[in-house]
């Protein structure tokens, strides 16, 4: 059942909602569980809101970010869960997934693409460039006024799940949804400095190790790029400055799939793909127990890195065959 | 008088009108004056285009840019000049100027900030994100339906001269109207990766090269690079490969002036100058021989690499004397 009003019913019944994103918070994770967190607020809700994973420097600026509670959940009789942007329990993090399959009422609200979302009430939309539209509408059928606090919220979860507008998810519904953000006041430029502008010094320092394991198939249509722990070490980086590098290898011309493969520890590597116009990286992820989106998603496959890189490429390379002239086939 | 239904009557009326933007065409004067061309060809108008200067490779993917004539402007009897996104006429270029003053009527479609346009019908909207906005509501003016080839051209002066929506001067109005183009089905991620998106490898080799070369000063408001030819020829790189480099030190937090240094021969070193927020870097650069803007500046120094290196570094740290804790003064 994918109905957005029965998720809508669900929390107006609930008095004290527990709200959740996804591991490694990203713009549209935090942007929508705190525009949906302050919205369920002014209608006099005790919400909590819990993130497995710290919240990254970079979004410190969101309104109502220092009411997110990190690693834990406190002690507290909940009466929904709502997990915001997450395909599977698993995305929860530690300090949430056992709260699924415990009891509580949990409602899903997301635009992943997911045949079997994990809660009693969904709402999967993947037509949504973000989750944050989707919050919009709800927040819509909540009958929750628009304010500066939510618009800036909304609007950081959809410019940075859609590139500032520029992939392919982005439709006229984004841009009508956004001018609605904009004409409630938001500081366009300072907030695109504030998402886009600035990295730190060990960003570049981590993207100077990457570069240098930039590799590029015969057929000039795969790109790639291998960080070791050992090399996110030596740099001093951290998660959160992992996250932009695929765009390096995505830029480059003629370029159709971008990979990079990331070592969690010796078991364990993270694979993130996207594509530019035709490869189905959904579809490509899926085979290897991960999944997302048609042009960007990931996984994490158990091996060495360079067990995993060979494995993987020559799952990619496969989709390249008897092509190897870099046109759309 | 600043009309646009006046401009719209003169349109109108004009039945062999002479289109132009701007000297060194960009997204915003290219998109504007195909759209309005376009538009008016659906009206049955003999519309003759015209540019001083040659269009840039990156916008022979607009559609009718096949019909902008170069240089000089055709025999013919013309009854209307209509010069898009120029505030003065010395803009139109060598080709065009004399057009003006010549008998012709001009009108005036324009964004930029001007108390005294130069036509006998004009619209200057200072407000408007791009001049592509203004030829939008022309066009709804004069009845024309937006089609894909239209919304093409707008999209790609209203998406160029927002920096994709992320400057000052976009407003719920540029969004609401994009989201009408993007309703006429634009390809977004294949338009922002052909105007945005791609560049070549070697790009990413030399950044790799020239990141290893990145330097923060003690006070971590000075982030620099140099380039020695030696490492420009080793990655197989030429001068259009180097433009975009110094905004990674540029984007380094916390850092106000960026410098690159490039070696030119065993004699010269080309410096280029990029400030945040106060340093003013055409001061500093004319203390070489340069100049510029106040945010972005260049001069060519005699010397060594190392030596220029020294010279320049020393002259910037003066900037920053008793200013040691990163605060902006």
């Amino acid at each position: 059942m994918n109905n957005l009003m029965a998720v809508a019913e669900a929390i107006k019944k609930a008095r004290r909602p527990l709200l959740c994103g996804h591991v490694m918070p990203d713009g549209d994770s935090l942007g929508s569980v705190l525009a949906l967190g302050l919205g369920l607020r002014l209608l006099g809700k005790e919400v909590t809101i819990v993130s497995s994973d710290p919240i990254p420097d970079l979004y410190h600026f969101l309104p109502g970010v220092e009411t997110v509670i990190v690693g834990k959940v406190p002690e507290g009789r909940y009466d929904l869960l709502v997990a915001v942007d997450c395909s599977v329990p698993e995305r929860l993090g530690s300090a949430l997934e056992a709260f699924v399959n415990n009891g509580l009422p949990v409602a899903v609200i997301d635009h992943h693409v997911n045949d079997q979302p994990f809660g009693h009430y969904n709402y999967v939309r993947a037509e949504a460039a973000a989750t944050g539209e989707i919050i919009m509408d709800l927040l819509d059928l909540l009958q929750v006024p628009l304010n500066l606090d939510l618009a800036i919220n909304l609007y950081t979860a959809i410019v940075t799940d859609t590139g500032s507008f520029r992939y392919e998810n982005t439709t006229a519904e984004t841009h009508a949804r956004t001018a609605r953000l904009l004409a409630c006041g938001i500081p366009v430029s300072r907030l695109s400095n504030q998402i886009f502008g600035e990295q730190p010094l060990v960003s570049l320092r981590l993207l100077e190790v990457a570069l240098g394991t930039l590799a590029v198939s015969h057929c000039g249509q795969i790109a790639w790029m291998s960080i070791s722990r050992e090399q996110i070490k030596s740099v001093g980086a951290g998660d959160q400055h992992i996250e932009g590098l695929i765009n390096y290898p995505r830029k480059i011309k003629g370029v159709e799939l971008a990979i990079v493969f990331r070592e969690l520890d010796e078991q364990r590597v993270k694979v993130s793909f996207r594509s530019k116009y035709r490869v189905d990286v959904n579809l490509l992820a899926k085979k290897f127990g991960g999944g997302g989106h048609v042009r960007a998603s990931g996984c994490t496959i158990e091996g060495r890195l360079e067990q995993v890189k060979e494995l993987v490429l020559k799952e990619a390379k496969e989709l390249f065959r008897g092509d190897s002239h870099g046109r759309h086939s």
